[in-house]
């Protein structure tokens, strides 16, 4: 682990959800960095998301919570809807706080909607947070939500911020291990390519189980692939309980941000959402998922697999929808110095 | 701790809950046990409590959910509404299903329910669980509930049982340390004693600050104690937002089991509502929370402090109470072997 300093500021943005809730006390419980280092939670409430007043209430219910944990790790706790109060000196951030689809709202609208709130808290992170700020962004529409976040923060690299994958990665390793009855932990090498959405492709040309290449282990055909593992993995998020998917993104949000500042070479990589500067053809100036190796607290695109050409198709299905979404908020995107 | 073996059974009843929700994820986490025990799950659905298909169909839903966070100490989950299913040779149970308050019910009401819940569940428990099997009982009402429970099991010896204070100990805890400035590890001693409900009374007279006796603490006055402290421990839980106070009663659950089957001798005592058999004068045959010390996975009451006239006078205001709750539920209890 990385512990530049003993005590670090952890944002929260839209803590007031249910994801939010759920790893707020995973944060002050100590899940990140384990006892001997200080964290300081800022909840930042997100008044664009549902009424205000309802969120800084059900957060002031989090914070007296949280005092009735008596936490060991835990330092300060803010409650604010102020961005530029929560993000200064922030040393990682976790974005949470996205506008909740509701009926009659369409694809674009939610993502105008979310740029808005993405670029407020971009100029906020870009102006006031660490130089080696850490900002993971989950939830719906992700990607795009990095891009503009990104791009309103020209202060900072581009490699501070990253979108969240983790929790296809891991529905993609829970499929398989049912399937061919192996731990996830015999699963390596899956490549989730492009948007977390429906589009997303979970590539297994490069996978191994228990070390064998998967197209070779037994049960692991072309049918199966393309018929059942790749529509389960892009359809999972919508067939599963609404309601309940908070404890499991959660726990994903924290896996990867844990791994992010972690030491690397436990796995071949990961796959994560960063920005694309042209690799494997990707358009560049989107957030894409690639396969992932991190080092010394960085990220680096592992740039060298064959593509076959099924797979260069679904990379560029999920490609075009990227392009689309950030067409939706291109006046949302002022960074000028790009890649 | 007490591992006597590598895998254990553990129970979570009322599972689709809100803290059974909070709770579950961190049993799978591994954070009672720590690495290396693999722990089985069974969510038990308490179909008098809401809807049962509904119920079923959350607890559907964490199961992919658990799934999908691929945790290394999670063993089996099995989801089911049958008690005797989920009971068999079960080492740890976390009672958390009871029936919601809802309008027009009233006290006794709830009682008669959650008898019916918990007398059904102390005969599968003593029917099929582990005789060494330790029941921690949570919620509402949770004193009376346990004193069903047990007495429906009378296979099994009444240190099985106990229902948790742990929450109100913490708060006494945040409370003191918010008003006197000083670190919750070094406040000591704090005895609740009698019913989790507004009745208890939280007890300074044998607690240290930083090693001084709380009442020659700065600050710690009879006037605060008796105008602050003691009802603002005893009505926080009516004060705190319901529908968010999941996460510290799940932390605390965790807490209090951990503590019961882990190496004593870290504190003065700990709080815990355990079968009275008359100490302290407290009538026998009522789950009554008293100091209490614990070593080698056993629970043994602290029976020889010095009550003055008005802690005794509070503690028979409490006991009063469990008098009369139990009197409600008097035909649910059967037991025919008591201390």
């Amino acid at each position: 682990m990385f512990n530049y300093n003993k005590t670090v500021n952890i944002v929260v943005a839209g803590a007031a959800g249910r994801i939010g809730y759920s790893t707020i006390f995973r944060l002050a419980a100590g899940d990140l960095f384990g006892d001997g280092v200080t964290v300081n939670l800022r909840l930042l409430e997100v008044s664009e998301a549902i009424p205000s007043l309802m969120n800084i209430e059900l957060l002031l219910g989090v914070q007296l919570e949280l005092e009735e944990c008596n936490f060991n790790a835990l330092g300060e706790v803010i409650i604010t809807e102020d961005p530029d109060t929560a993000f200064g000196d922030a040393d990682y951030v976790f974005m949470m706080g996205t506008t909740p689809p509701s009926e009659g709202m369409n694809r674009s609208d939610l993502l105008i909607n979310n740029a808005k709130i993405f670029a407020e808290h971009g100029r906020s992170i870009g102006n006031f947070a660490h130089p080696d700020v850490k900002v993971l962004v989950v939830g719906h529409q992700s990607n795009t939500n990095t891009l503009v976040a990104l791009h309103n923060a020209p202060e900072l690299n581009h490699e501070n911020f990253s979108g969240m994958m983790q929790l296809d990665v891991s529905r993609a390793k829970s499929i398989i291990s049912n399937y061919c009855v192996v731990p996830h932990t015999s699963i390596n090498g899956i490549v989730i390519w492009g948007n977390h959405s429906t589009t997303l492709y979970p590539d297994l040309n490069h996978a191994q189980i228990k070390g064998i290449p998967s197209f070779k282990y037994p049960g692991i055909t072309d049918n199966w692939y393309i018929e059942n593992f790749i529509p389960e993995v892009q359809n999972r998020d919508t067939s599963a309980n609404e309601l309940l998917v908070a404890a499991s993104a959660a726990n994903a949000a924290i896996q990867q941000m844990k791994m992010w500042i972690s030491k690397g070479g436990s796995s071949l990589w990961d796959s994560i959402a960063v920005l694309s500067s042209g690799q494997y053809g990707i358009e560049s100036d989107l957030i894409f998922s690639f396969p992932i190796r991190h080092a010394k607290g960085r990220l680096y695109i592992v740039n060298d697999l064959d593509i076959d050409e099924y797979s260069m198709s679904m990379i560029k299905l999920t490609e075009a929808e990227l392009i689309q979404e950030r067409d939706i908020v291109k006046k949302f995107l002022f960074r000028h110095l790009l890649v």
